[in-house]
């Protein structure tokens, strides 16, 4: 292939694009980001150029960020031992002034100076920030783990007001009930309530694996709640897979048109999904 | 190379596109459309698609037409020779008649037809719709060919607002004095007017050559007009590519920072020409 | 009656009209232009004069034109004889490119020059620029006659967008489909689909007659549905009266408060129906 | 003349307007209003359609009225004889607290109410409201006259404010210090003084007379300052008309770009000054 | 207390106030003004510096303004001997000149004028100013007293136009009928439709009195229309507090949140209503 | 005192507050929030309150935060020596990191949570967020603390976004420079350029001290930058209060009006700045 023909076959994908382009236009996709594609490098530094570039052709991308790995490891240069109940870290007064320093000091703005490298406007937020997110404890839990909380209420506001400007919102899953007091919320939840009140176009959930798989690993491309029953009756999926099938199962069934959880590790997987016919993960449907 | 591969490799040429694109954002490109890119059914559909593109990731592509072969042939059909003195079309009160009806009636409207095809939303316009331009007969010809004319001023008042409404301005190179006679201009000269008028990034012009050739038959991917001067002495640029030339010269001594005469028998020219640093053609410098 | 007297009338009159000024202003007005006010000069003139006074006290005028007796003339001196099937033209492809050439490329630009002339801000469209009137082939009659369309949709954005910037559209009656085929449609029709989708205040048909006489050659000043019927079965009306009746009769029942056939060949009779109570021609009324 | 040549006529004589129309769009026009045009049935019915039409035409018309016959009535009524020292009302106290009444109470709603029953929404206002007009003592004239001032600065926020409003202001010529004391102003000063500051088209003073007369009787179209030096050294003018020609002087030489006395007589004055080449009075030029 | 401690206290009351300001933030309070705030030198001032300080800290206050005393004071010296019939003046139309004379001209300038001194922008405007309240004949009461009326129609886009320009609307109770016909309004009325048709949050009425006090003299904190209807038959309450107490109801009855009966004496009897739980007077419930 | 009287007190220091309302209406004010201020629970309470009252009557208050005493606290409980070398933090990458944490994820949440409790909308941001703060090596110290830096450029966008929507935003003072390293920044010294970049109306400077004393400790009212020399050589001001003084030096000399240095352990300092003639610590004057 000579030069010519090289950018000949270059100007050919961009065009291949345009249909994705134009459907997307002013469309707000939520993004839950976590997982390799957040510690690799190259990952990393791909996923911050995804964002930028879908915020130029005339999207609103919003992410929202998780950070156990993070949060555990400055646990234990604190001398304290991360714990885990049923998947939920518990998390006490000391604990959760760690996950706040962690993941609104440290993780956030990292995804927000990657951004504003890329070309963007990153603006890191939590919960807290303009009054996004109003918490409340994750019901049946209250006792065991006093800073574990779920989503109360959003005031989407500051989202429209960032949204103007031209701004890229980057949001730690942290927020405060009426009282004051912090919680810490499962990210993929955040992501599910946020593109429900926004009424985005899409919530794409970034993980390590290749989608949800059958009893016999193979990619299942779509699932619905039935499905997923069936699939939990069966002992196939199952951990942290189940917050983040619920935040898309409840999300697709509040409106929203489309989830999906995608493939994190592969390169640019972002692009991929909007740009193309050929998702990279399952698509769960209403 | 599988099709994992693939994909990635699509995702890679769209991230290397994010400069540019972050670049021409909002911007102006004013394009001179012509020669084969104009009459080639696949350069034609490719030429739309390069211009919807270039729309919907935050540019304001307008586009200025030529048609001298189509207005020949209908000339023809109507039993009349055209006829060039140095270059320019002998143009009486019925050639003029002709040159509207082709261009206007016709050009304009396949152009439009197109773009509305591919996605976008084509205005045509000539010179007259909202007072655009108003024209002035060519000086120095005035008797031979009355009504070959030249911009005496132009008021964007209309493609600002169609701006504001997201379409695409075609513009046909015809235009009234304040009699209301019709006037045929130069599109090439046309295009180079709105440039500096609207302050444009860039004006590019599509021809059917490789760009400015030198006595040896290779592109000059850089001209001055002291450069041009050289050229024009030794004979080896002239004919159809003097207005071209001065239409560019003119513009980017205005205050545009680019213009470029390239090569619209390359497939997607526009886009190769925006979204990446190897120049199809000729860039002509203040 | 010396000058101070003669003054003293003229602003008398000026006065009679400020009701009328005050009960349209804001109000969009589509108007059919057609017959001798777009033949005879000055008639021609005086709409143009008429027109751009009602847009500048504060009405929103809005011209769909015909054109058939300059597309026959083209047609013939192109060698090609009209054709016409109960009352509609036959119309192939060559037609249809020579009544794209003659509407919108020189019948349009015409009426546009007229109006900059008069110190109003024309702007010709077809139904194709900015995706304005989108086609469909004439119900029944799709093999005869190919490129003979009716209204398929109206998206009025360009309408609305022009409006903002003190425009003033003049429109040819064709339009594509999907597929990018062009139409051409009866213009009466267009002007009610406009009427309708734009709920005009007022449509009004310019025609060569004193408006819709009964039996014994009196002029009728209001028909309804049920009359017209009866009309018709008398063999009162028919032929080009009949698409102009159905356009506002049709336009009237969609909720546009007023539908009036016109004398064209009434000196300024725009300004005569808009500004007094002596109407000049037959009210529709639903 | 039949019924259809009267209407021609009149058609005719509306397009003759078009051409002040246009030329005075979006313009503001500061009106002086006074003498007999304020006082006969007629001609305060016509002044206000006058002033209504010109707004519905997309003039801005501000009305600066006066009030001295009537205020010297309701002196009269309260046992109080009206005295002048030099043409200028003595203002005592009490005398101010009258004006202020006969004023803004009656004479400002007259003019109000009369413009809203044309269709209009008239807003009447006075020096003190919204804080437009800034007053001071009379310089020299201190002492004898309390209350008599001048305008010491304008503050046109409520003007710009009514203005979008689609309202017409009336404004009495009464104004406060900084200390909330009030004046009466000279109505011809104040309205030159707005004219100035709001950079209006013309400013019209309607007078009882045809205009300024030269020492044979004979009216003057134009006058110069050093024309009108003139006319006061040979004893020509005096008295009411001299604060009228200082105020139109003092506007024009301000840059504003016409001032005109004109015969408010004369039914329509407003109109035929406006809208017809024949002036009604006397322009005062730069 | 020393002058920090002092400071410090005079910190804490604004501090206080910062919940009322909240809530209040934004929205539309309607008062009526009379009585001896507006006779009483020092209570006339404190009015305004309220007023003024409600605007700035984000509220819309509208004051309708009364003025009898100051009526029947213009009337006596004019020779006119004041008459009431059941409490309502009898209106004759010499009567009705002096009472826009006088509320118009005079009282409503002098509350402008105060509200300018202490930095805000009073505008004056009676009901015909911008056709802010059509007018009709008092029903049961047309022949005896001519020119009493009530309110029959409200257009409040003055009010709304002003509001965007920061200025302070005070309101003389005059409004005229479809033929322009003047009349005089109960205030309190006024003040009460107007709260209705600008869904405001507050309606206050400014009085003499404590407020409605019970047969023993004991202040009422809150009445129903049922307990008004009570202490009606006791013979309780009547004269001129039944117009107060029926335009408070009626207001909260047509959706206004709260209508206070406040005791005008009190020095700044508007702070202490809005900015404190201690009311001045008696709430009046739906 | 009886209620009343009380209540009449209360409402009189509301008027005193009304002409300092008046003056900073719409305007900015920087603040740098530090020392006790920001660790007593009560003076913590009162300064949230304090910015939520400003921002409701119409300032709009910007907050820089500082956190020394958080940051080594942290670093202590990591086992990290917290060094400095002439009153400036050693930062190597593990201190930055820690840094960010502890101002960005602590202190900046805790401030934001304690302003929305107070019925404000905070926005926590660094000079990262929105590409607000640019930095760059501190000049000189490059070597010896890589991760110090200082203010290169400031692109307030975001925070002009943010003004729109009612947002209070408080910001730690870290920032990155091109390639995305972090910087810590002296938070006196980013309170004083955001000032200037702002052209805000005042600069406060919360300490721990009662403001400047001279050499017999006795309050500096006012300060010069000549005065400030003088004192330094004297050796009566040194340590943390330089970088003070330089801030608020510049920030008056770069054109912005005031520049206080206040004391923050007085209750409601703030609003005893803004809404008193008392100031509570010592002016910088240009």
């Amino acid at each position: 292939m000579n030069p010519i023909e090289k950018l000949g076959q270059k100007a050919e994908f961009l065009i291949e694009v345009l249909p994705y382009i134009r459907s997307f236009h002013g469309k707000t996709i939520v993004i839950k980001y976590g997982g390799s594609a957040m510690t690799e490098e190259h990952l990393k530094r791909q996923f911050a150029e995804d964002v930028v570039l879908m915020k130029f052709v005339g999207m609103h991308p919003i992410i929202v960020h998780g950070g156990g790995p993070q949060i555990s490891g400055m646990m234990k240069r604190l001398g304290k031992e991360p714990e885990f109940i049923k998947g939920v870290r518990v998390t006490d007064p000391e604990t959760m002034a760690i996950v706040e320093m962690v993941l609104g000091g440290s993780v956030n703005k990292e995804i927000v100076t990657l951004i504003n490298q890329m070309g963007g406007k990153g603006v890191g937020l939590t919960g807290k920030d303009g009054g996004l997110i109003r918490a409340k404890a994750l019901s049946g839990q209250e006792d065991s783990m006093g800073h574990v909380g779920e989503v109360a209420s959003i005031d989407a506001d500051i989202l429209r007001t960032l949204d103007e400007g031209r701004f890229i919102p980057v949001i730690s899953p942290i927020a405060a009930d009426a009282s004051g007091k912090s919680y810490n919320i499962n990210a993929d939840l955040v992501a599910g309530a946020l593109a429900s009140a926004l009424s985005a176009e899409k919530l794409l959930i970034l993980t390590d694996v290749r989608g949800i798989l059958d009893g016999n690993k193979q990619l299942l491309p779509s699932l619905s709640r039935t499905d997923v029953q069936g699939l939990i009756q069966e002992g196939v999926i199952g951990g942290g897979m189940l917050p983040k099938i619920e935040a898309a199962l409840s999300t697709v069934e509040s409106g929203v048109r489309k989830a999906h959880i995608i493939d994190g590790r592969v390169p640019h997987a972002l692009l991929l999904e909007i740009f193309t016919d050929q998702g990279v993960g399952t698509e769960i449907v209403a």
